[in-house]
């Protein structure tokens, strides 16, 4: 097992990881901006070293800032985290340059699943449903011939595309030539690739992801699933395992996991990884994305496979077979996940410095955060404060005791959002487990 | 299921059962004195009524103030906690005159081993192993014989005894009939009742204690045991489950675990109960007590058994059966816990007002406290503040979790005792996993 490790992230992953390499011996060194100074990772971690200034840039994306510190501090391995280098192949090749494991798979498996277009066509091969459509199409008469044979509605979109941008919603196979131009016009203009091609849209869908945990032993094991429909804006709020639309599903269930164990194979996955579905009611799921990467809401299926997922993470990295006995990990129990956000009721982001912070405690309550009392919040990073993920033994159970954990929470100096997950929980139609990705939508009409 | 119920405690067993509570959709009674207007059981209860001045017998030890309090709030059920009225049989024999469910046994159980004689009688009825001795003595000749035949040391108990006062340890045969003598007056003087038995005494040995749970339907497990011979003057201070010295002789765990089980049988236990023994390492143990409540070590069983043991305690109160499995529960992982009290480095009662606190998080980490900043300490109660339990696949695993908890541990304000704990985790007799009661005597030699 490496004897030091630099945590090159911050916030709660930073302490996540922190914490992982003291509960195993590991030695760890942080990174932080000027603005992070009195940060919580710098605190707990062995070592600190500042590399820059408050912004990403100047920081934690500061390739060459991040890459000295872990040669000069004697750092065996770099553990990314999720965000900043996670996903950056060239970051991954640098390391490897300089002797550095890194914590997460090759430059090699990033590449090929941080290209769509690639990944769409890697999953196909892999025999992994993906959402029906065709390649780039050559005119806008295609278009029209595509979106007949595939069924409106449809979505053309820009090869290049990413954030919502070169991306047209066809209602009518009479809209789909205009609409082919226009995403052409638009891939071309932001992204200098006008190349378009042409899926189904597929709605109402449940956002369903699987756990995927992979050793250099070729051994892929998934943990579980885990339903992340309730988002706004594209940003998770509220995370579940099991994903309560494939409850009596459990044939559609094993074929998800089998599909996500065979695409990790394919591409030769090392370490935790997250294989993204789309999953309409009709049964149908449809590969999606691929984070090659810790998630965010990884707590959840920590709770329900009783595992800890980062030190696995580590394990893998150090050349260490996975012992797990099963290629589809049994799931106990019910867990939650409510992301605790910096923001006020308009959803406009809110920092500060927190001035008072008292955490729900008691059995099967989780707190992952970087926040303590005096604790600043700046306006520069992700606006997520904390992460409360519960555990229970039905899923009712699980939204009674978020319900109660939430109701303990207190954080004042910043405006929050545990308002808001109240409301969520408080939903019928999060309440009946079949929710989709428009959840949020149906709450806040203008979303 | 009970829709309101008295929690007649205070302080973090209090938090623990309104948390409970919350969870499983039943509101909540606080009963508090004067000193506890503020705390953190009454700011969690859905109603809340000071019964009394801060002294114990004005307030939580008050039977008549606590009995109207329920009656009048509607309460179906009054849960105790543990302490105050968790073994007072007649509050029991109160609660059913009122027709208020008691979460705990019938008086009549807690009668039988509530009289440390009659206990030990009844557990060799059952076929228990006790500890070797005698009846009771009937002169100094009769106290001679018998340190004879039963072997030096031996202890000479009062059997009205407690608290330490009418025991007398003997060294030597010669010295029986002297200690007889003084064991005698002292059992009249204290406790009006002169009458003394003899037993070997077990030294060294480990405390170990089977927890039990058993429904209104005759069924009786035993989920885990926990060895709990790290104490200061018979107080505990670290906890953990499974028992380490255990670790290679399930044949005498499973003996173990089944003698608890026929005692609670015998007696005809309901609810959660705590059969304490004393482990020799020749491989025998010997029954000591029964506790006949919730103990305050219950979260490490929770972690190893992925059971709530306080839902359970409500739901067989409630008439529900118990759903498990297997009589002796399946024991996952390595729990531990430290009691943070406030005290000094000399051993003193601290108290005060919290002003700062700093709690640690992340995967398999449990705090249950009812402190929060700005939370009174009073000196009018017991001194834990709180208790820091972690759970890791190992022992080491464990202990290293639970030095970074501690490490990670901030509360200012009182002085607490989590700089003892880390020593005593540090401690090579400790690490070992085969240590004894006597472990804390080693480590401060004017204990």
């Amino acid at each position: 097992m490496f004897d030091k490790v630099l945590i090159a992230n911050r916030g709660e992953v930073a302490v996540r990881v922190i914490r992982a390499c003291r509960d195993m011996g590991i030695k760890t060194v942080a990174v932080y901006s000027t603005a992070d100074a009195d940060a919580l990772h710098v605190q707990l971690a062995d070592e600190a070293y500042c590399i820059g200034g408050p912004r990403l840039a100047e920081s934690y994306l500061n390739d060459d800032a991040v890459l000295t510190c872990a040669v000069k501090s004697g750092a065996k391995a770099i553990h990314p985290g999720y965000g900043f280098f996670s996903e950056k192949a060239s970051f991954v090749r640098d390391c490897d340059k300089y002797g550095l494991a890194f914590v997460g798979p090759s430059a090699k498996v990033i590449d090929s699943m941080g290209d769509k277009d690639a990944a769409r066509r890697t999953a196909a091969a892999a025999g992994v449903p993906i959402v029906p459509g065709c390649d780039l199409l050559k005119s806008p008469e295609e278009a029209t011939a595509e979106a007949e044979r595939i069924g409106c509605p449809v979505l053309i979109k820009a090869r290049a595309g990413g954030g919502g941008r070169g991306i047209r919603k066809v209602e009518r196979v009479e809209d789909a030539a205009k609409a082919f131009i226009e995403a052409r016009a638009e891939g071309e203009a932001v992204f200098g690739d006008g190349e378009c091609y042409m899926e189904k849209f597929v709605a109402p869908a449940h956002h369903v992801e699987v756990q995927i945990m992979a050793d250099k032993q070729g051994h892929v094991f998934s943990l579980g699933e885990r339903e992340c429909s309730v988002q706004r804006r594209n940003q998770k709020l509220i995370e579940e395992s099991p994903a309560p639309c494939l409850d009596g599903h459990d044939d559609i269930r094993a074929r998800m996991h089998k599909a996500a164990r065979d695409l990790a194979r394919a591409v030769g996955y090392e370490g935790a990884g997250t294989i993204e579905f789309l999953y309409s009611d009709d049964g149908n799921f449809y590969f999606m994305e691929m984070n090659t990467r810790l998630q965010v809401e990884h707590p959840v299926t920590e709770f329900v496979t009783d595992t800890d997922l980062v030190k696995w993470q580590l394990r893998v990295a150090a050349g260490q077979p996975l012992p797990f006995e099963q290629e589809d990990m049994p799931v106990r129990n019910h867990a939650m996940e409510c992301r605790i956000n910096a923001e006020t009721p308009d959803f406009l982001p809110s920092c500060g410095t927190v001035t008072a912070l008292r955490v729900p405690g008691g059995p099967r309550v989780r707190w992952d955060s970087a926040m303590f009392t005096g604790a600043k919040v700046p306006p520069y990073y992700d606006s997520m404060l904390g992460k409360l993920i519960v555990c229970a033994p039905t899923r009712d159970g699980a939204i009674r005791k978020m319900r109660s954990a939430l109701g303990e929470l207190v954080i004042e100096g910043v405006s929050e959002n545990s308002e808001l997950q109240l409301d969520v929980l408080a939903n019928d139609e999060f309440l009946s487990g079949m929710y989709h990705t428009d959840l949020m939508g149906h709450l806040y009409a203008d979303e």
